[in-house]
């Protein structure tokens, strides 16, 4: 029986990650779960899966967690609560689920710990990727990727030999405006931009993928789960969204993966990684017609790619202000404060204006990382 | 420097794997060669590659082969000829590329010698699979697909376990006929079904894929080189060979090989086996529009395939039985004798005619061959 901790389970990956658990009550033991705001669903959480201890977002929040109830469990706050619970001794792995910069601390906290790590946070390698994969290789700590992408590399590249690997090729389902005209993005509303044709994901996630930062941030990952050169990673759109991503090789052998989207088979690969476990999620039927389509990205549409390739190739906290600053403005387009075409004017704006750290340790970073979100702030009209 | 003999160089896959290893002088050595008729060619091969060892057809062949020139080499003939060729003991690897039931005895001789094998030959496998896996275990030896869509599913079951394999998906290009009418089969002409939309093979094998037949063979071929059942093997159209099989894994986890259609690619992967090397083929070019489809085969117009899951299932002599008869079929429509759709109507006469044999050694199914060919050849009109 593994004990795994779950950091983010009342958001969209950590749900899941709970559903998958459910089916195998004999081989995982929830230990400890942390959550922001949504106490309501971390109670029935804990109710179900009783762990040990959970984390909140602060004593209100902790209060308003135990009112009216006897819950029997240990409540710790904030980003020491997360942290305590990524390092606890009796947990074998931990799922990293939280979104946005907040899960760093706690990722840094399991690695040095010695806990494999499932991680769906996107902004633990933008931000720190040098840092956190230098942890893991001290530690030697396996770090399994969930997101649909970056798991589709990384089972293409069992049995393979990385010194073989030409090219990662990740796909993009496009977005909503793949097909849109740029003079149309001009008038997006947050609705539009909250419609994504394949996946259903977090809000900040899914204004991700329309304005294409989110595979402008996959990119950064890759770069440095993998230890690949950004001039091997390259982009195709796939709108269908059934080919996750694929690795060339130096012989132009290319390895694919695919399956109807459902972000449960990422996150139980991870947990149950080297092994496969029988799932009767909707597989793919040979038996249909199917058509799988792919084109090139569009740059000049959607500059967040090319921002996040120029982010990446700088490097040190380069990657980090183009991740905050996009936070910011993410954040700012959701509560209607700035237009849809701002989201990468004022990335881009910020990254103008950064002077760089080198990014070795984690106080680099966050000085980087709060710098940006203050600059940022200054192109928001309140 | 590994050692290599080659039987049947002078075909489309034979002359495919010189090309691929004159790209490597340093790594490979070409010691014997086996040919049929074609001794013009062979001869431009020995000068070229300077084996010690090579077999020709027959006496007739070996005295055209020796006439007029000194050639510094030594000539077998016949069947005899390609068995020793395939166990000279300084011979590491053996490619059987000839095509045709002749290449199973050479085969059984190169395993029974510990040499790792590189199959290109379907037969060896549709007709004596159960013997030839068994011999391969009984010497521990390696055999390695050279077919484009075995390749592929070897390529994606690395680093798996096998026991996590759900379902093999051969892809099919769907040849010349996928999109006629039955009415039109009636009328088609060798040059109609020599003209073959992605790949260029010899005649047998192009015929082979025009009547599907091809992807029946590689169906019984599969069910024995990966150990699984029939149930598990789907054949699913593919009309742009790009993708040339998949594997789905339990989880509903699908892994795909892709590359440009091009031979020398599963050629190179099976010599340099567990090593990927760099080739400048024409690789896939993601900055093009492009597009995938597939569709599921049609079993009625294309009844070699009912056929061959037929015969696979039913065991024993009857693969033989199957591939016996539809040598001779082809080999009567090439040359005119039967229409196109005659070739699965006497197959499956001849299969109704057998009475099986147990298959469990070579001159079972070398008896129930030749039954086959007679009866085969009863309904060929002169």
């Amino acid at each position: 029986m593994k004990k795994i901790a779950i950091l983010g389970s009342t958001g969209s990956i950590g749900r899941q990650t709970l559903d998958v658990i459910s089916n195998y009550p004999d081989l995982y033991q929830v230990v400890a779960l942390s959550a922001g705001e949504n106490v309501e669903l971390l109670r029935q959480q804990i109710k179900r899966f009783k762990p040990k201890i959970v984390s909140v977002k602060n004593t209100v929040k902790r209060e308003e967690l135990l009112k009216n109830e006897d819950l029997d469990v240990e409540v710790l706050t904030g980003e020491t609560g997360m942290c305590l619970i990524a390092s606890l001794e009796e947990v074998d792995l931990v799922v990293v689920s939280v979104v946005g910069i907040i899960g760093l601390k706690p990722t840094l906290a399991a690695i040095s710990s010695g806990k494999t790590i499932a991680l769906a946070n996107k902004e633990t390698l933008v931000t720190a990727g040098e840092l956190v994969m230098q942890t893991c290789k001290q530690h030697n700590v396996n770090l399994l990727p969930v997101d649909s992408e970056h798991s589709a590399i990384f089972q293409c590249l069992q049995g393979e030999n990385v010194s073989s690997v030409s090219r990662l090729i990740l796909t993009a389902s496009g977005g909503p405006f793949r097909t849109a005209e740029l003079e149309r993005l001009k008038r997006v509303t947050v609705k539009d931009a909250l419609r994504h044709p394949n996946w259903s994901m977090g809000k900040k996630i899914t204004i991700d993928s329309a304005t294409m930062m989110n595979k402008g941030l996959e990119v950064i990952e890759a770069r440095w789960l993998f230890n690949i050169d950004y001039e091997q990673i390259e982009i195709v759109v796939h709108p269908q969204s059934i080919i996750h991503s694929m690795v060339e090789f130096v012989d132009g052998s290319v390895k694919a993966q695919l399956s109807n989207p459902d972000m449960r088979l990422p996150i139980q690969y991870a947990l149950f990684y080297p092994e496969r476990k029988y799932t009767n999620y909707n597989k793919i039927k040979w038996g249909n017609q199917m058509n799988l389509s792919f084109e090139p990205p569009n740059f000049d549409k959607f500059p967040c790619l090319k921002l996040a390739y120029w982010a990446g190739r700088a490097g040190k906290t380069y990657p980090t202000v183009l991740n905050a600053a996009n936070e910011i403005a993410v954040d700012s387009f959701l509560k209607n404060k700035i237009s849809f075409l701002e989201i990468p004017e004022i990335i881009e704006r910020v990254l103008e204006k950064h002077t760089p750290l080198p990014a070795k340790n984690f106080e680099e970073i966050q000085a980087a990382d709060e710098w940006a979100r203050l600059e940022a702030n200054k192109y928001i009209s309140k």
